[in-house]
């Protein structure tokens, strides 16, 4: 008999998000899963860590056999536990990895992310946040987002290549410090899928101004994202805009390997 | 007359700390300055965001030229003006740009953060997460951080490589997309600077337990680093570990380009 796989999942809107809800059912046909989520939405939460205040973990016993919500697809004969904390996307990868799971998970995925991660969207996403973390673990990790931000997208058309990049990814793993970044286009039938690189792009008219209710001005980030290379059809953001699902493979080295030698002739002393 | 320079300066540790006045006072020999920084502390805020609460910048009257704190260099013939946001330092550089320069600055710096952002903790830094957002927007951007986490450290060993480092990248500017990670070791006589790759590294033991005074049990972060190849001498790490400042050019395109055709082999569809 076949080891049971262990697959750990979380996500950056919350442990009652419907996308993470998706990812739990549909994992649990490949093999046991535990999520811990935070217990509400921690958009834009990149890799952050809570460094000054303590946080909770709770078992959650929210869902379990009974969601049967109609939007999610059906659990697979793998069982499925919930822990809540009160940290950022990257804390419940920590927290998980000393207190909940004792043992190396086979798999970690993290989203679905509702509004996709594309481009430089990875380094603002507390859903990519989680992935990298779990990747430093030496995990292998896969980010899903959506480009759609309703609150209960239909997530049916994913549903295969989620499983089918879960699976691909059991039996051949990632090499060490890779993460899989993957991003859903908003449509009813999807295109394909596309190994692509990170878009260069830029969120301009980032702020809105308003007054709160004591006549103080506030701003609220905001902001339009330009794909800087709309021409170039090798990336996640030209994928996402013809219909096919993004799949980008991101190094957690960042060191800029190019720039060594000639910084070093004036740098070092 | 050659033209005043206009150089942008943030941190995480929040305005009141040493590290950003040192270097407000330091930049202001090489060009006018602004400051716009956290209100207090936001240690660990990576890239992180706020998405979802609006925030408050606000003119901070607190120091210049009264700030004869005996720990600071002098200050240099040109202004510096203080603001403080109530968001994160991505926030900080976001604001700045749309609200206070006005203009496109010619360096960012961010720092001088207490506590050294070397290897992974590049991943987690509130410091180098600001001078990702500075490049993001095209601006040549240097975090600078020390090793030491006391409240009030000495950081003149460091000044004379702080000035000449900024000066050289004001002068020949960074690669689009290309950021510099400088840490400082806890010494008292610099050996020298260091370009040097991120080490690869791993926190380990990373919770503590504690009940709070009504009984329940929290978590707080904290942890050991390791380094994960201690015999290369090519990482920032060892360079620390012999008492040299590490200059580490970091990319922005996170995208594993040697894992493209491999994984288009198995998940393109």
């Amino acid at each position: 008999m076949m080891e049971e796989k262990l697959i750990f999942i979380t996500n950056d809107d919350g442990i009652q998000a419907l996308g993470i809800r998706t990812l739990a059912h549909l994992m649990s046909r490949l093999g046991k899963v535990v999520v811990v989520a935070p217990d509400s939405a921690r958009s834009g939460a990149g890799c952050s860590i809570s460094s000054t205040t303590p946080i909770e973990l709770c078992k959650w016993e929210g869902f379990g056999d009974l969601d049967t919500d109609p939007l999610l697809p059906a659990k697979g004969e793998h069982d499925i536990e919930y822990f809540t904390c009160t940290g950022t996307p990257v804390d419940c990868v920590k927290i998980a990895h000393e207190q909940v799971l004792h043992a190396t998970p086979d798999l970690v995925v993290s989203g679905i992310n509702h509004g996709d991660n594309a481009s430089v969207s990875v380094h603002y996403s507390g859903t990519v946040g989680a992935v990298i973390e779990a990747t430093l673990k030496g995990w292998s990790s896969i980010a899903f987002s959506f480009q759609g931000f309703k609150k209960r997208p239909d997530f049916s058309p994913f549903f295969d290549s989620i499983v089918k990049i879960a699976e691909h990814i059991l039996q051949h793993r990632l090499p060490p410090y890779e993460c899989l970044n993957v991003n859903f286009p908003e449509v009813e039938k999807l295109q394909g899928t596309r190994v692509a690189r990170m878009a260069k792009g830029l969120w301009t008219g980032e702020w809105s101004s308003a007054h709160n209710p004591h006549g103080k001005n506030m701003f609220w980030l905001t902001g339009a994202f330009n794909n800087l290379e709309p021409e170039q059809t090798d990336t996640d953001c030209w994928a996402l805009e013809h219909g096919y699902a993004s799949i980008t493979p991101i190094q957690l080295d960042m060191t800029a390997y190019d720039s060594l030698e000639m910084l070093r002739k004036y740098l070092n002393s």
